[in-house]
C-alpha cells in the first residue's frame, strides 16, 4: 500500500457583522466571522489543504483560484466535496483528517461531535476537530483572525515511498 | 491495521518569575516561565493534543477542562499519563509523536536527548523533540510567549479508512 | 515495517535586496528575500526539520548549528541532500513529504510542479509543495517575514510502535 501524509493551515481575518461559519456548521450567536473568498471557514479550507497536500494534487488556490467564477463566494462544504471528488480521482482513498482550530471563538468543544458527525455523514470522511487558544498572544489570541492547522493520511494499492 | 494522525498546537505567555518547564523538564537557569492553568508546558499539551486528535477523543480542553478542579495546576505528565490511558482504553496504540518547540528560550539542543529518554521511560512513549526559532518575529520571536507544534500517529487492529 | 512521522516549522525575515530563493528556486523578479545562516529557504528548511523529526535525529540547528563553518552560508539543497544522507544512515527510508509555504510572496503557483520535479531530480524525494497566505494577519500577513510547515512519513523493517 502506498500512504502519503499532507499538512494544511489557513487564516481568515475576522470582521464585526459577517456570519460565523466555522468547521462547517452555524454559529449565529457570534458578532463576527470570517472575511473570506468563500465563507472563509478556516477549518475547512485547512481540511481541503491537507487533503490536496497529501494527494500531490496543489493547493486551494491552485485548484478553487479566486479567477475563478465557479468558485466565489463557494461554501467550504462544495470545495471540500470537490476537494474529495479530485483526490479520489487521482486514485487516493482518504484515511483520515485531523484539524485544530486555533482562536478565541466561537467554543467549538460542545459542538465538536455535531461537526465530527456532519461531516461524516455528508462527505464520508473520518475526521478529528480539536480546538485550542494561543492565550492572548498573536493574530488569533488579539481576535484579529482565526487560524486552523489540518493533517490528512491518504492510501492507495502500491508500495510505500 | 487502522492508523490515524493526529495534530496539535499550544501557546502560553511568558511572565517573568514563573518557574520554566518545558519538555517535562526543569530549566532553572531562565528567569521567565509560561503562564497557565497546569504548569505551561506547552510541548507537552501539543503532545497530548496530537494524541487525542489521533485518536478522536477531542482536546485538552475537552478532557481535562479548567472548570475540572481535579487538573487545576495540573503536572502535565500527568496530563500526559491520564491522555495516554484514555487513547489505550480506546483501543488505540501509539506508533510515535514528533513535536517542535518553537521559541527564544530555553535553549533545547544540550537537554534534547534527555527529555525524549524522560518520557520514553515514564510513558513508554516513542517521542521525537525538535526546537526551532522564528527570526525574532511574531508572538515568539518577540519573546511574548512560547509555542509547540505536534504530531502523531496511532493504529490499532483493523482496516485503514 | 515500522512508520513514523515528523513536523517541522521555520521562519526566516524578509529583507530589502536580498535574493528570494524559497522551495529550492530562484525568483529573480522580487525585491526581498530571508535573511539567514544559509540561503533561508523555510520551505527546504521545514522539510529538513520534519524528515530529522520523523527519523529521531534531532533537528536543523542540532545537526548544522550555526557555530559549524562547514555549514556558514549553505545552500538548502545542501542541507537536505545531507539530511537525507543522515536519516538513510539511521536505516529509515522517506516515504513523502508535504510541506505548505505561508506568505505572500513568491506566489508558488505556476511553479508548483516545477519545485517539486527539481527536489524529486535531486534528491528522490516525493514531496507536496502547497502555499497559502494569512489574509494580511501576522508577521508573514504583514511581509515581515516567511513561514513554512512540513511533515514527513519515514519508514524501515521493524513493527510499528
Amino acid at each position: 500500500m502506498d500512504l502519503r501524509i499532507g499538512i494544511g493551515t489557513d487564516v481568515h481575518r475576522l470582521v464585526e457583522g459577517r456570519p460565523m461559519r466555522i468547521a462547517g456548521l452555524d454559529w449565529p450567536e457570534e458578532t463576527s466571522g470570517p472575511e473570506g473568498h468563500s465563507d472563509g471557514d478556516v477549518v475547512l479550507h485547512a481540511v481541503c489543504d491537507a487533503l490536496l497536500s497529501a494527494a500531490g494534487l496543489g493547493d486551494l488556490g491552485s485548484n478553487f483560484g479566486s479567477s475563478d467564477p465557479e468558485w466565489a463566494g463557494a461554501d467550504s462544504n462544495d470545495l471540500l466535496a470537490e476537494t474529495l471528488r479530485r483526490v479520489g480521482d487521482a486514485g487516493w482513498s482518504v484515511g483520515n483528517v485531523a484539524v485544530q482550530l486555533i482562536g478565541n471563538r466561537p467554543r467549538l468543544g460542545a459542538r465538536r461531535a455535531d461537526a465530527e458527525a456532519a461531516l461524516a455523514d455528508r462527505h464520508g470522511l473520518t475526521v478529528s476537530i480539536s480546538a485550542t487558544t494561543t492565550d492572548g498572544l498573536g493574530l488569533t489570541g488579539r481576535g484579529e483572525g482565526l487560524a486552523a492547522v489540518a493533517t490528512a493520511l491518504v492510501t492507495r494499492p502500491g508500495h510505500l515511498g
